[in-house]
């Protein structure tokens, strides 16, 4: 057997860290708001008319670009045909969340956007978590099996060295379709254990579960469930500011990402 | 100009009333118990693995076949993949409908199934109803113009000549993803105006509104809301007469809908 060449032992390093490498990367986010800070940080345009790839009809919006040697689609469930607003809420996020993962086959799904938080729990505003969990606390089935359907409490993919390395807290997440807390949401969430409440996180879990993608939840917090101001009030007075905080990891996230295999993260 | 010969005027007549004739019904149904009598009733075929249209990883079930003259299809989310129960509720019914409608295009949608049903609106076990506007519960987003969202309160296609040839009551359906109904539900059902309840409806009527597709919803009462019985026991008790009901309201709607134009019903 002829000995190697002199290229050749580095090639087939390159390759064995290549093999598997992490190449698209699909960003699901829920508001405009929170959409446009990352669009402009890693410089992404918006898909035209004639490269949508989404079906006439779905308001859904896609940003695409290359970053640190990732493709990187970032898809927001767009405005609402006749109201307007953001289409925000589980049902907008697993249609957006199943359309793209067929359509654009991502390696990974990074779910970023901003959060309720429980500072019973330890979180503050302008926190940032990686959620470890996901469930929902809006969705009672009192029938026995149906009602641990209902409450689809799942582990998310896990990433010991992105948390590691990033120094993100690491807390649960409880998903409803409302940005309020009624008292039996509320039974539901500490039993779920939640640190976080959003409105989509475990509706996006579940798809990418379906289809074996692997998925992390950036959550930054914009108000304190458990405290005393208005969640409204309060979401609305710290979104631009929390979105900042949110770019920022997500970035970081990005950056640890890039060159990396699902296995390293 | 030549006379028509003696056959043109009939068989402009012909296209005429053909012109526009729905073709395809897709038929979207919640649990296995209640597709099945429907599935037999209509002769339908369990699509095979080798015709699946779904994705690898969609536990979505697809029967089809073809009835007086329509192709039917008829979808159910399926079973949960790791806890055997049917994938009941909004997120799974909007990801069926939604793949449904880009897979197979149909020119209308049936959604049926059971619900339940406000005894002060005039509801009683085993009424079939065709609802004439859905709504969502348990949404609640308390900033303006989100709140609109939220309810996502819609008009569903009329079918003025359903209604009249098959003397099927009328009512307002709102749709939440619990079975039971907690305080803050039921004050949003009440001011949704709803003599039903379930846990698909708005969800399947967002999808099919948004690609522009009319969707008619055939809803049975399985439990009484406001009755004296836990809603899961009458339910579970119910169910399968109830079901039978449903099947022979869906059969007729079906029957009507054969050889006819949408702006016919």
């Amino acid at each position: 057997m002829a000995p190697p060449s002199s290229e050749e032992p580095v090639c087939a390093a390159a390759e064995a860290a290549g093999a598997g490498a992490i190449s698209k990367v699909l960003v699901v986010i829920a508001m405009q708001t929170e959409a446009l800070p990352l669009v402009t940080r890693f410089q992404l345009v918006e898909a035209a008319a004639d490269e949508s790839i989404f079906p006439k009809g779905a308001p859904w919006t896609r940003y695409h670009g290359d970053y640190k040697g990732l493709h990187i689609d970032l898809v927001w469930p767009g405005k609402d045909p006749v109201l307007g607003v953001d289409s925000v809420g589980t049902v907008s996020a697993a249609l957006v969340t199943y359309a793209s993962i067929q359509l654009l086959k991502p390696d990974l799904i990074i779910n970023a956007g901003t959060a309720g938080g429980f500072k019973a729990r330890g979180a503050g505003i302008g926190d940032v978590f990686l959620a470890s969990d996901v469930a929902f606390h809006d969705r009672r089935i009192p029938i026995p099996v149906f009602d641990s359907y209902g409450i689809g409490a799942r582990k998310t993919f896990e990433t010991p060295n992105i948390v590691k390395e990033l120094n993100l807290k690491v807390g649960k997440l409880s998903t409803g379709d409302s940005l309020d807390m009624s008292p039996h949401d509320e039974t539901t969430i500490l039993s779920n254990e939640a640190t976080l409440k959003d409105m989509e996180g475990a509706a996006v879990a579940y798809v990418a579960d379906l289809f074996s993608t692997p998925a992390i939840f950036v959550k930054a917090v914009t108000d304190i469930v458990d405290g005393e101001k208005p969640t409204a009030e309060e979401f609305l007075q710290n979104l631009i500011s929390v979105t900042m905080a949110l770019d920022q990891a997500v970035l970081q996230v990005v950056d640890f990402v890039s060159g990396k295999r699902i296995s390293d993260l």
